[in-house]
């Protein structure tokens, strides 16, 4: 399997983009890393494409194949994959996998979505087919109630308090205010959150991510043919796909998701490096008690030490990992299929230190995008290609 | 790349199953599969899940890490793809390359749908979102709709009669007949036809293949890890996606799918074989009339000549090519998500030998998925392993 470069990247601003179609979006973003990619459209041998929600929300499917008729990329194979708010991870996995096999030596990664203008019923309904809807659908479970409960089973078994959550919620919302392509960054307080909507108790409004549209984009190419991009090709250590149950009762524990841990074990090996090697890590923060759970699951932070870390700063930009450094989905956004290429945009732009909230020095990051209930996680590795 | 053989089969009946869940179908088909392969679950290595309409008919999404799960194939990365009514050719084309490229030695690839369940208009609404809605969508436009019109052209330019037309309905259903998966085999007149219902003229209702439901999967392994198989394995020479306009517009001809040109001309060149050389090819007909484009553009039978072929019985088994031998779409049934492993279950049968309607010495058999009007395609071409 040869070495693969990202080397051009796109992204719309994530957020309520109004009149815009979920393919638009797509050919937006995609057009922007094609620009920057240093191959022609020619070259490029595969697309695939990220997406979750748009055959409900938008009564559009195919969209593989019609963006990549809009981009004038016909005859290669457009695929799209599904796998809930992961679309986007597996998505990149697979063309990193067209690349590195050989079968191409260019590939375009496209995760796109579009929800805001949907009703809040129709988008929780289209969300929650990413739950297994026989074993748990009778019981009302939603995305925020079974946080809800895992923030309870943390809270009890390792202490960790309404504060200790907050500062999750107030790191992301503060990074966010420096992303320009974040939804809603923000200066909060302690007590601005804990006075917010109760949405599942415990979980209240600013710990949810907004509802969002948006679309992000990567060209990946064989390490030989990165030489004529135009910005610093970023190399691809690891890229890492697993499965599990989507059942609730199929988790041996609701504060840690087994999809999460053999993803990071297996993507640490594929890498050759270590938690503690890391600069930064873009993770799935759906909820503020999601970031908790991850950062423990990838062994970022100690088990159980996830929202204490938080609390003292030690996960913030300048501490011992900048963890959503972006603002996270709590601030950036979370266009469900298009969150997980996000997160890798975000990721590419710091390493080769062009970030608007930088990370100093930063030569090593990680992702982690999550489907559904740990249904299907991916986590990728990244490494500046001149380290 | 490494040569890949199909060893262990299995499918469900095509038809209206009642009471069963979309997912209870892909572990039935997926077990039968998995228990004549040869090779342990351990040993899968990836899963691919072609589906299409499970989300809006049945509310569930993430069907892939779900089957995984409960086939206990839980931790390998399982991948939902989605191309309209060719997700099922584009899942298959993947679990091959999971094995040709040597990232894995084994892998599964289900197809699955469940439709009956349904209302007539949830069902026209779901099928829509294979049409770019935002160019075709206000013509009004249906799939009956779109094939008529590539009726009314072949018969005004190749002098195509609804005779020529009703020979592949006849074949077909008469095929079907013989194969006990088949939902609707029947010994039809040509008379009957011209009685039955209009659809969208000139389509008829013996024109249209069904709504159904039904599953079909296959084990792909490494080829020297076929010798421990119980059946004879069948070797996979070519497997071949593209993509296209899903927009009318974009259509060079009403007549002919480029997608399936270009396919067809990869999948020979990879096989190194002529379409001379094929003992029998499984269509998409979803159409009388698709499966007349579909001959011609494969190059089975000479342009506009596919009525004719038909009506000469020149593609019924023991003509010069078998087409649909399985009673094809119009017979055996439209699960759309499973229909492109359902033709490959069919097409291991027929190279095995062990097929209920037998294509008598088959030793090279074709297959053909598409997707919407041409948006996606996959050809794939088998051999018997002895050959």
């Amino acid at each position: 399997m040869r070495d693969v470069m990202i080397t051009g990247i796109g992204s719309t601003p994530f957020g309520r983009l109004e009149g815009r179609s979920v393919q638009s979006l797509a050919v937006e973003a995609a057009s922007m890393a094609l620009a920057r990619s240093g191959v022609d459209r020619s070259e490029i041998g595969a697309l695939y494409l990220g997406n979750f929600v748009a055959g409900p929300l938008s009564g559009q499917e195919v969209l593989a194949g019609m963006v990549g008729d809009e981009l004038g990329l016909t005859g290669i194979p457009c695929t799209k994959v599904e796998g809930a708010c992961a679309s986007g991870g597996i998505a990149f996995r697979h063309a990193v996998m067209a690349v590195r096999s050989g079968a191409c030596d260019a590939a375009i990664v496209i995760g796109t979505e579009k929800m805001t203008h949907a009703s809040g019923g129709q988008v929780t309904q289209a969300l929650n087919c990413a739950m297994d809807n026989r074993s748990d659908g009778p019981s009302g479970l939603t995305f925020p109630g079974l946080f809800g409960l895992a923030w309870r089973v943390h809270a009890e078994r390792y202490g960790t308090t309404r504060d200790d959550v907050s500062a999750v919620v107030i790191k992301n919302k503060r990074n966010g205010l420096k992303n320009p392509l974040a939804q809603m960054g923000a200066e909060l307080s302690a007590d601005m959150i804990r006075q917010s909507l109760p949405i599942a108790d415990p979980i209240q409004l600013y710990d949810c991510c907004p509802v969002s549209d948006g679309a992000a984009a990567l060209v990946i190419v064989a390490a030989d043919r990165a030489k004529s991009a135009p910005d610093l090709p970023i190399r691809v250590r690891a890229a890492v796909q697993t499965s599990g149950p989507a059942r609730i009762s199929g988790h041996d524990d609701l504060c840690s998701y087994r999809t999460t841990r053999l993803a990071a074990e297996r993507a640490f090996a594929e890498a050759r490096i270590a938690p503690g090697d890391l600069d930064l890590a873009e993770l799935h923060d759906c909820f503020s008690m999601a970031e908790i759970i991850h950062t423990e699951d990838l062994g970022l932070v100690p088990r159980g030490q996830g929202g204490k870390w938080a609390a003292e700063g030690r996960t913030a930009v300048g501490g011992d990992i900048a963890v959503n450094a972006s603002g996270g989905l709590l601030s950036k956004g979370h266009p469900v299929g298009a969150t997980g290429v996000g997160q890798i945009f975000e990721v590419v732009r710091q390493l080769r230190g062009e970030h608007a909230n930088q990370v100093r020095g930063a030569r090593l990051g990680l992702t982690q995008n999550v489907g559904g209930a740990g249904v299907a996680c991916t986590v990728s590795i990244f490494e500046r290609s001149d380290a």
